[in-house]
């Protein structure tokens, strides 16, 4: 048995469930007789290359708090190990602080870069022999892992989504006649959660047309498809993926086709350029909304669901690294979608590392929309309103001790 | 005591509780012997010049989820009648439809243009010599009326807005080094809602900087503090409104300083284009983010004492339009700051009607802040939770009955 302490980071673009996972992590943690110290990275695994981290005490007296607070309270970075072969530089960083400070336990919470950053780490401590149990913790509002059912972070974003989409649909309907509006959701590669505005379209209060960048992005037939609806009910409601792309597969926000119609690039994103488009072609008034990262962070509006998920998932972390585990990730498996069961298993780092999961074929219909499958797989991870702690009226939020 | 049936309308930019205002009004009505049937304009005045109107059992069963309901669930509108000196043709259509209809009560809901409508069709109705008891209901996320401590629509729009700031500063504060992030909120004339902000960086994460209308915009001195703070802090968070004006009270979003910029007028709001200004003169990436609709049509997270207060305003001006009063608008009197205590009262409409309130200058410090006055002011409003019905993850809402 591997006795030591335990360090912590995050990771990559921030959710308003990844401290809820830092919870799980933390708490479980300071069960165990085991793990004599937890340490948290400031910045992810930038923190430990600059020695900077955090102690029980800067964090300890809060820490409830950090279930409802948004964003990565400890830090996040974007930065990516390079091969120790490579560049052994911050591999030696990491193994002189390792040793110093007695760490026998490394949990990173993030994405697939984040993922990375455990295989390699993996790679070299196995290379100089040391021991310690390298486990990745999910994260992403993108829904882009593969080999977990979906990630902590996606649910409560798609919820907000949903909802917000629900909002604006009847902010529309208020008069007989409205601008076509287009509200652009981030996502990338994947359209996991621009796809979700699906569930408040099944309720009657959603979008009429969604994009997402699984399926190729035709100017004309969106043309012809928002005329048609304009016609038919004077408004017209479309929820689009930041990174729809072409038949080309370029992304369509960088299209030539827009700099034609105006004679200069625009600002603003594909939203934008859209209505854009639709003004210029259709001679319709049009609203652009980004979303922004409003989406990623509203503490205020979560799945109870995705909550007390990011938080098992940050505890069983910690129980499989106790385990022996390592350079695994935790992943989610739904083992029944009648009644949502889920078990917590574990993957190879490697396996997710730098692998992006679309939304897969089976989840459209032969127009390529959004089908009935999509629709009860994403049904749960909404469930449920996990109950925000305020004060006269503004949140309460988690603070690092001075 | 005057016997007949009600008519109840909504009119201008709608908001996350004026459905609240319905409910009181519609179910105190009901209420009534003196009243026998409760009418709704659909699209309000407009309704009535086009016979469109919706009765009881349209709307009766779902009569409980208009509390949970944003926007106007039976329609705006924002037609302004003329005097009947100039034009009466509008108003024998609707003296008609009162007549055939034994309309004796006239409920209209909105902000000072609204109030314009009643003291117009009150003029006209005295002339006719046609009774009926006309009640203004105020609404306005912009809390720009006047004689009414604040409005109904604004507690809520501002609590969204507070807690959406905090979240959008938590989030920026995750990377050692972020964009400078310009929050555009609603409010052309009036800052109250841009105001509001404070309440979020009274609580050590909101905006560094707030730009509302009342005060004149500087473009250098602007620049001067975004930059200062940046090099304090690598970030800056900006709260601006949509209405900001320069010295000469010309809209910043239309200034031509903008355009020398850039040998063009960019696309998008204020926001975009102080970001534009950001980026060219002080070489920093920005984030422009308009809320847009979303604050004012936001259900899912409104202030508890704003939706009670809505409700209260409905029903109150049912219970004045019974004990005779006419031609009169609802306000709120707060009575006690302390343990915060209101009264409802009434004014004349016209004493509201095409009026402004903004900001006055005892809310700002000698440096143009907004000062502790101020915040004892707004904390009341934003307080409480109005908890929402949600149903599978999604906000269940009010539907007329087809």
């Amino acid at each position: 048995m591997l006795k030591g302490n335990l360090i912590y980071g995050q990771s990559g673009g921030p959710s308003s469930v990844i401290n809820a996972s830092a919870y799980g992590v933390i708490s479980e943690a300071l069960k165990s007789d085991l793990i004599e110290n937890v340490l948290v990275m400031k910045n992810g695994i930038s923190g430990i290359l600059n020695n900077e981290y955090y102690v029980e005490n800067d964090f300890i007296e809060d820490l409830e708090l950090l279930k409802n607070t948004p964003a990565s309270a400890f830090g996040s970075v974007r930065y990516k190990l390079k091969s120790y072969i490579e560049d052994i530089h911050d591999f030696e960083i990491i193994h002189d602080f390792f040793k110093n400070n007695n760490i026998r336990y490394f949990l990173y919470n993030g994405g697939n870069d984040s993922m990375d950053t455990c295989v390699k780490l993996s790679e070299y401590m196995n290379h100089v022999d040391y021991d310690v149990k390298i486990i990745g913790i999910p994260k992403t509002i993108d829904n882009d892992l593969p080999s977990t059912d979906h990630t902590p972070g996606f649910g409560s974003a798609a919820k907000y989504i949903i909802n917000t989409l629900m909002e604006i649909n009847r902010d529309m309907a208020v008069y007989p006649r409205s601008k076509v509006t287009i509200v652009e959701i981030m996502g990338r590669h994947a359209g996991w959660l621009t796809a979700s505005s699906m569930v408040a379209k099944q309720s009657g209060t959603g979008p009429d047309l969604i994009y997402v960048p699984e399926v190729a992005f035709d100017i004309d037939d969106f043309l012809v498809k928002v005329e048609n609806i304009y016609n038919k009910k004077q408004s017209c409601l479309i929820a689009v993926s930041e990174g729809i792309k072409d038949h080309q597969g370029y992304f369509v926000g960088l299209n030539s086709d827009f700099k034609d119609a105006f004679g200069h690039n625009q600002l603003g994103g594909v939203a934008m350029k859209l209505g854009e488009l639709v003004k210029a072609k259709l001679k319709i008034d049009y609203r652009s909304i980004e979303l922004s990262t409003t989406q990623r962070a509203a503490s205020h509006l979560r799945s109870k669901t995705d909550v007390l998920e990011a938080i098992e998932v940050g505890r069983h972390g910690v129980l499989f690294a106790l385990q022996g585990y390592t350079n695994k990730m935790v992943t989610i498996n739904r083992t029944s979608n009648k009644d949502y069961h889920i078990e917590y298993g574990i993957e190879d780092t490697f396996k997710i590392a730098n692998k992006e999961q679309v939304i897969p074929n089976h989840m459209f219909d032969e127009n390529n929309n959004l089908n009935d499958e999509f629709y009860r797989y994403i049904l749960p991870l909404i469930n449920g309103e996990y109950p925000q702690i305020y004060e006269n009226g503004v949140q309460k939020f988690f603070k690092i001790k001075q």
